[in-house]
């Protein structure tokens, strides 16, 4: 997926080392668990948490090369260490348009695929920032993560399930290792500490939008494009935000198909995605993350200027306005 | 399970400050997270990892006790992580004489509970040892556990499985965090360079030792002592090395059965297991223990002399003894 960065030429190139990097160290003496996480490597994510990372990095050109691309490909390691694991506990058949690790090999092999993940990272981070307090910050973005995922878990088919709930979960699960990505390519890139704040800051509610675009993709896109299964958050009790906006405005049409929980059918799940629909549910949605992109572009403006910022404020546009 | 240590009051006494930081830590923002956690630190396990830890830490008086329960705190988290992982794969019912996370609350919250205790290990690490050497240690250690584990799942059936293969997966599924137990409790209580070089070779032989004493238990033991299903392994194509050694010794007595693999019936376990004591593979188990024993013994001895090095000698001892 480094084509989705066409528009972004030298960030491509970064990436390029950002996966090779990626690919040499998920390659374990473990045969199965080592095809499983190169091709899952391979099979493209967009790399956003790595390319925001190298991006705000530029806004310091004079920085250690190498140590960036450890430090953008340790945040994909997080990011892909979660995704493995969180695919066991959705039971997800799809991820990435290809068939997800649980459902190829057997949950057995994603856990362990998770855990060498997991292990990469911090020998990673380790061998880049070891005595830096980024260490911490590290492993709570690891924790809030695993909170966020865990909230989201807890709070499944409940009809009551309010805006804030929704904040919450995807500030943790999503938002928060964009902050970090954000934080860490300003801060090793050298940046002064007033640029690392509006990184973080900027970080934060990009991450926030994306999720929420996320979210709304999965009510407006095909299945061709989107890559995953469509709904599939709705069958198991995920309510996301447009959802949750209208659910409460029109109780008396959603809530008696959300009282089926898990007995709701194929057929009635695409149903309650047109009404949502219909009902301005995906609209509202779009406000609230133009609201929240809104804030992000406030604060990139404030960045120094240059072609690192015209870069972060492009991309920034390119989520609002992206189909899959 | 601190009863275990009745005979070593110090020891138990710092064990106890142990539990209590485990719990402190495991207790997250998630009910069931949670209690799961909480649950399984006080489900008893013997504490052998921290103990070994505070008892080489001994070595010299003169050190930060609090940095000390911290870092034997880290060794059970790392432990506890791996178990509850460990049992997901296995799909095992009982551990430590209790049903297993995954067996009561199913492999989803299983992972998470893996995965918290992964972070609260590195988050516990980075706050004592941020900037030292050790934070790759514990990542590399963290590494080989999963490494051997991965060994063990790839080996499952193979009857043509070695000593040597054998050894390959204790080491790392078990040897590995003795001798970093003992390797931390030497080098952060301030001992020489050549007491921390013994005391990671004491605890990677006491590691190697105490995994054949627990595969003999496996033969030996009755279920009410041994606090988990007897035979398990065999059942999963797990070979320990009392049957490694008989069955290329009698090949006409046990291939015949592990030929049948995940078909072998419970009551065919059972003749295996009374073949394997039969032919003498539990016997010469022993001899290798207690050759393996014998290198440790002949490192504690030049152990710098006193009440710690009486301890560890004494412990080395009891672990060739214990009957659970």
């Amino acid at each position: 997926m480094i084509s989705y960065w066409n528009n972004y030429p030298t960030i491509q190139n970064k990436l390029q080392a950002v996966c090779s990097y990626l690919e040499e160290n998920v390659a374990i003496n473990n045969e199965i668990i080592s095809k499983t996480l190169v091709d899952f490597a391979r099979s493209g994510g967009k790399l956003l948490r790595p390319a925001l990372c190298l991006l705000f990095a530029e806004l310091n050109p004079n920085h250690d090369e190498e140590k960036m691309t450890k430090i953008a490909a340790s945040l994909e390691m997080l990011h892909m260490a979660t995704l493995i694991h969180d695919d066991i506990i959705d039971d997800s058949p799809l991820r990435r348009g290809a068939i997800t690790v649980q459902a190829q090999f057997g949950k057995d092999i994603a856990v362990y695929a998770g855990d060498v993940l997991f292990t990469k990272f911090f020998e990673t981070l380790i061998s880049v920032m070891n005595g830096s307090e980024y260490l911490a910050y590290n492993a709570r973005t690891m924790r809030r993560i695993l909170m966020g995922e865990l909230n989201q878990m807890t709070i499944r088919f409940n009809i009551d399930e309010k805006f804030t709930d929704y904040l919450r979960s995807i500030n943790g699960k999503t938002a928060e290792l964009f902050y970090l990505a954000c934080k860490e390519g300003a801060y090793f890139s050298g940046c002064s500490p007033q640029v690392v704040r509006l990184a973080s800051r900027i970080g934060r509610n990009i991450g926030l939008a994306f999720q929420i675009y996320d979210d709304i993709l999965d009510y407006t896109a095909d299945k061709a494009t989107l890559k995953k299964p469509i709904l599939e958050d709705l069958g198991q009790g995920i309510y996301t935000l447009p959802l949750i906006l209208v659910k409460d405005q029109y109780p008396e049409i959603f809530v008696p198909y959300l009282n089926k929980k898990n007995q709701i059918t194929l057929a009635e799940i695409e149903e309650v995605a047109k009404l949502v629909v219909q009902y301005g549910g995906v609209e509202q949605a779009k406000v609230i993350a133009q609201k929240i992109t809104k804030k992000a572009l406030e604060d990139i403006k404030k960045l120094p200027d240059g072609i690192a910022k015209d870069n972060i404020h492009q991309l920034t546009m390119d989520l609002l306005n992206r189909q899959y």
